[in-house]
């Protein structure tokens, strides 16, 4: 393994400190443009947003994939160089209007949010458009200083990835030939801790996300087509109250277990590396800074770092993400509704099946006389794990050690990325998503990325040229057959 | 006991003949004006237009009186008359956003209606603008046939009888001496079935309608501010979960049978008056048109008529009325929400007393650990029964024959009409709902009331004739002291 030229990195830094305005125009600009994958709103405009960079920066070709669904953005820059990188990017946010935002989430609002000086507030600000701005300039910078790219790139953005990338894995099945001249996939995201605390995970959970509904029309109880008058309830069944029944016989009283039958059947449990990473992070973590950061005041039955830890790598969830039925505004509207909505979704681990989970819930339904209450599936992905010692991880964690920032190796992703769609088959790549920077309330109001630090988080100067090492410590690890 | 004289009532429904397509526009203009209570839209501008009605007959005081909520309008026109007849009306109507209305709520629209020629739909016709308009406009007829009115006349129309007549109360309270003048009190609607079956209730149900709410805030666990990622499952409770499984808890799987502690203690057992009625009734009763009316295929564990109407006149309902959190749209938003809001009704039986029952449900969520949800009374109204013999009550079952109606005296009414206010202290009067007429989907969407019936189901030139004689069969009656 040759070390990476600091004379080289140093030119590059240069550039990327006079240009520092103008790169974060970038990142405005990509939260300027609203891009909400549930309503499509913005979508097309921001995949050709996306492609223009992709030309900017030299690629070619660059093509905008038409999916079933939303279009992946695809961009090649070849170099020659001896090994290739996959960067993965997601350009759609989640929607804004439930959420109480206190500005406007399409401004690209420049403000401070202490202990920031300085963010960037807007919807995606984190998750993930400022990561995805910070890269490009990265790339760009190193192009700016007359430098050949280290390694050759291939961009993937889709359009997809708060909807579960339906459309994605397709995509790579589709297009498996001419991704599988890739050697690695990374994907750039603002990974800091309030703390400077960085984390990279080998792996993720998997999700399965479900729509029930229940109505009077397929109950064969209660009303059928509107919701009728509340006295009815002496005589008619109300769907309401058979959807929460149903939903509240899925878990215990404080709804944190699973009362699903095998659900926790196929828990793998961990990994002797896995345990040691576990162990090694542990100690790291601070409760009180997770609690701040999230505004709980207490997490799941007061229990110790290490138990709620291991519920976070390693056990699955049963989370109620909505549920809505009848008049729930001010006073006192007496119906009786005749329809109820809810979403659930679980978080698996290996071996957990996405199929067989959604098999279970549903026996589960059957089982307890709620055959009448309907469900569609939303998402179904796989959980997977992928080797810790992996080059691009070990480049990464690397990488950011200039940078004064050490690191951390978690055994799994508690969300979902999708790394099963790269590291399974038919690509089996390896996968690795790190970055300086840190952003909150991604998926709430006043979601933010923060761009001069305090010192301890590192703000989009540092991220960018910590961008920049990435590429330049893979290229330096030898090619493996 | 005088009989009527039939002279007069001929000469009176000549009028009505004459005038009926007039008085048709009285009751569009009401449906008109928009005068929804929970928003207050339009509220102050229909009182001012039932106090023009009032002035219009020759009322003398009219009185729009301010109440800590929306205004009584309260109008009398005394003749000088042996004996004096409170009519009760609410101007109010329920709100129509919620709704899948398929024509303007507030256009007046007259159409047909499948077997009625003939209907007004929109919000408020049969609930009760319609049946108010029907009346106003048969006082109207007497006098423009010339006669005196048989009998001195108070009018009340209160705005918030659709949010539980909440400042009613402290208003005949407070105007006790005045309305005490009464003799009985009358509430005017169309009363009829499809099958042109009508009913008088001497009694009513009472409501306790309760909204609980769930948050991380007071919780003390879960997202305190903001709804937060929903992979957080893992380690942070869900206000949404908590919210379920406290609801479950009150209810039988099916939700047909509360489980809340002490809740069926004071069910009073129907007297003897009451079994005789109740006999008399179940067996005019028609399953099948209540199914087809309420477009409910199966009702409560498909029991027998007897069961059924037993647990509509006699039994206490718990109704979810609605709930919500977190995200219901399209797709799959990954949330955990912060905080959700639900609302349930408690249909209660003599002796059932609301603030018992509201202490009793604390009482059931704080012993099943769920002290963290928070509760507020929206409404609190006792359930009564009347004398089945009440004059008035005799005098609307008579007022009804000529048309070939014959009028059912049901036990007790299952919604809430405000009787209590009246036949409790201080007024101690008697109470009757009657009236010839038929509408459908009350607090629904494309509510309507018939204007032309199909023979079974009168219109509105009967109901108004039938209005004059509930007030001349009530003259009739002998005065008692």
């Amino acid at each position: 393994m040759e070390p990476v030229s600091e004379k080289i990195i140093s030119h590059i830094d240069d550039v990327i400190d006079r240009d520092l305005e103008r790169h974060l125009g970038r990142l405005r600009e990509l939260v300027r443009q609203p891009s909400i994958s549930y309503t499509g709103e913005g979508i097309a405009e921001c995949a050709e947003l996306v492609a223009g960079y992709f030309n900017d920066l030299g690629c070619d070709p660059v093509k905008i994939y038409e999916t079933p669904g939303h279009p992946v953005v695809y961009g090649e820059r070849w170099v020659g160089a001896p090994k290739t990188l996959l960067v993965y990017f997601m350009y759609d946010v989640m929607p804004v209007k439930d959420d109480p935002w206190t500005v406007d989430p399409f401004e690209g609002l420049i403000t401070s949010e202490p202990p920031y000086p300085k963010v960037l507030m807007g919807r995606g600000a984190t998750n993930s458009k400022g990561p995805m701005g910070a890269f490009l300039n990265a790339v760009e910078a190193i192009q700016d200083a007359g430098e050949t790219l280290p390694v050759n790139l291939i961009f993937i953005a889709e359009g997809e990835e708060e909807m579960g990338s339906k459309s994605l894995y397709g995509f790579v099945k589709e297009h498996a030939d001419m991704l599988k001249r890739a050697d690695a996939v990374f994907m750039p995201m603002g990974k800091q801790e309030r703390d400077g605390g960085t984390l990279i995970w080998p792996g993720t959970k998997g999700i399965v996300y479900l729509t029930l509904e229940c109505d009077g029309k397929t109950l064969g109880r209660g009303p059928r087509d509107y919701n009728i008058h509340s006295s009815l309830k002496a005589i008619a069944d109300n769907p309401a109250w058979v959807m929460i029944q149903a939903l509240a016989s899925m878990t215990t009283p404080d709804g944190n277990r699973a009362l699903i039958k095998g659900f926790y059947d196929d828990v793998k449990p961990p990994s002797d590396k896995q345990k040691e990473l576990f162990k090694a992070v542990v100690d790291e973590v601070s409760l009180d800074a997770f609690r701040n950061s999230l505004h709980v005041d207490n997490f799941i039955g007061n229990e110790s770092k290490i138990e709620l830890m291991n519920r976070f790598f390693f056990q699955p969830t049963l989370n109620i993400d909505g549920i809505s039925a009848g008049y729930t505004g001010e006073g006192s509207k007496t119906i009786l509704p005749y329809k109820a909505i809810a979403k659930i979704d679980m978080r698996i681990v290996p071996d957990m099946d996405p199929d067989d989970i959604v098999s279970k819930v549903r026996k589960h339904l059957d089982d307890h006389g709620f055959e009448g209450i309907q469900m569609q599936a939303n998402n179904l992905n796989p959980p997977c794990d992928t080797d810790p010692d992996a080059e691009i991880i070990q480049a990464a964690v690397r990488a950011l050690r200039p940078f004064g920032v050490n690191a951390k190796v978690w055994p799994r992703n508690m969300g979902f990325i999708p790394f099963p769609i790269f590291s399974g088959p038919p690509l089996n790549l390896e996968f690795c998503v790190a970055g300086l920077g840190h952003g909150e309330r991604a998926h709430g109001p006043d979601e933010f990325f923060v761009i001069e630090g305090d010192g301890k988080v590192k703000g989009l100067r540092e991220i960018e040229k910590s961008f920049v090492r990435v590429l330049y410590e893979y290229a330096s690890t030898v090619k493996r057959i």
